[in-house]
């Protein structure tokens, strides 16, 4: 398949690679003033891969309109942005990927909506989601992710199309609660972080068991099914951004409570927000996530909180 | 509270260790032929710790019946075999808890079902489960865990007078549920070994998503709440079991798979036979068990079973 991908970080440039590795054509687009894409022009590659020479690098956004899919994984607040910069280009019947984790702050909508709204009917939006980390993958080493669409045709396609013995694709069923267990895993990422950083780690069972609850009783409440917390999204991720060393978000929380600063925000960051705009929306509690936004965002003191969170003890379970 | 306590393993005696030191007067039995008890009427230590003088040492079986509540860790297939010697003794009226977990081969009984049918009415049954690690507890690195009865009575009472700063009781309200789940949690510890010894943690995270999936489905097939997997019994247990360099079965899977020989069996090898029943019994597919049970009972080629296992990929996620 002719697939352009749009954003050249960290994700988008593996995509990249791994779409390329297993035949499709691929063109890398990002924005003539990214360090990043300075740099892949002028040596494919960045710290972690280098692209070969069959993929495509371009400036020019327009690119996109000779793909059959397109596929985005850029920082989810900057979504609306790019939407309105494609709109000017004929898109029609193409498939459009989201692999970006994340909500939006404004407004609240998962990223398929924000896609959705600005495409017309013609287009299909699908996303991949799920654990693994460019530094695992680019070694060989295997795992296991997730397509989810509204539309099962894409789905199909794109399971078909994208899997390989490196990652073994499943077909997702739930397109709220797999977008929104995959945001708010960033979250509980950082609340694990700040357990590591106080030599807390082994509370990281206790905020598994009550992270999962608290994300499956909001996806419930929006509307999707509860379980997919416990799916490849959500759950399924936790090795990979509770446990990982690779983990963006796990780490900026340890260095959040160490007081040190962290080379660049975590979406977790970004997502909290977010989910603090919909625990109101749906009235639903959500501990976990409001005490690493009391932390984040309003100076509450980390190691209080936590233990606060942890010796909420004397209760039942469910 | 005057406790004895049955079984002077590591987690016997850290139980001892952790009761005397929150004030209660705990009185350790372990058998004469023991070596672990030998060491310790010695030198009141074993590798992990040491006793003080304010617990008591007996190798008496009849000296349970002097306490009011009556502790038991030890192998879980010779529970039977131990109540049998209990029979003889009045232990009217007298709280009985079980810390261990695991389900007997022959029968395919719950350990607190045991432990009820070899009792009188006037007897209160409570498990005592969750993550935590020896190696952790006592250097003062707190953990959650859950104490379960169908005596509400006795439940209030134990979380009450047994929950301190480093041990945080929760209420089970599952016995079904919170005793399977935490037998199966060993199965999965043996998995993510396996996982570990062929370089293949990344898939870790599937394996929470999909371990905590089937023990969900055999809790409610056996009438228990499939929510109690995601509880601290079982998945609260995995940062202990599937991650921790202290997890005997994790460690166990490990060597395994490298041909190695672990010191001992762990206590998931067994439990997993007891598991191959229940999934006929109640007509449940486990597969990660089954595989499991596969490798170590019948030989199968661990490496292509794991395969097998988590490339079954192009399918729906529930």
């Amino acid at each position: 398949m002719k697939i352009t991908v749009i954003g050249c970080g960290r994700w988008g440039s593996f995509i990249t690679w791994y779409l390329d590795s297993i035949g499709h054509q691929v063109f890398l687009y990002g924005r003539e003033s990214s360090v990043h894409m300075q740099r892949f022009l002028k040596e494919r590659k960045n710290n972690l891969l280098t692209l070969p020479e069959s993929v495509g690098l371009t400036t020019d956004l327009s690119a996109a309109a000779d793909s059959e899919v397109i596929i985005i994984s850029i920082n989810s607040q900057g979504l609306q942005k790019l939407m309105d910069e494609l709109k000017i280009l004929n898109l029609a019947d193409k498939k459009v990927v989201l692999c970006m984790k994340g909500i939006e702050i404004e407004t609240g909508r998962r990223l398929s909506q924000i896609a959705g709204e600005n495409l017309d009917s013609s287009n299909s939006v699908a996303v991949w989601l799920g654990p693994g980390h460019v530094q695992e993958f680019t070694k060989g080493i295997p795992n296991c992710m997730v397509i989810d669409s509204s539309d099962e045709e894409t789905k199909s396609l794109l399971v078909k199309e994208f899997s390989s013995t490196l990652i073994r694709f499943y077909y997702g069923q739930d397109l709220i609660g797999n977008e929104i267990g995959a945001a708010a895993k960033n979250v509980i990422g950082i609340a694990a972080g700040m357990l590591d950083g106080f030599h807390l780690s082994t509370l990281k069972g206790a905020l598994m068991s009550r992270g999962t609850r608290e994300v499956a009783r909001l996806i419930k409440a929006m509307g999707g099914n509860e379980l997919s917390a416990y799916g490849l999204c959500h759950l399924g991720d936790y090795e990979a951004t509770v446990f990982s060393e690779f983990s963006h978000n796990r780490r900026f929380g340890e260095l959040f409570v160490q007081g040190k600063q962290s080379d660049d925000l975590a979406e977790g960051y970004f997502t909290v927000k977010a989910l603090m705009r919909l625990e109101k929306e749906y009235g639903v509690e959500l501990p976990i996530c409001h005490t690493v936004y009391e932390v984040l965002y309003e100076n509450r003191e980390p190691s209080e909180a936590l233990d606060a969170l942890f010796t909420r003890s004397l209760k039942n379970e469910f």
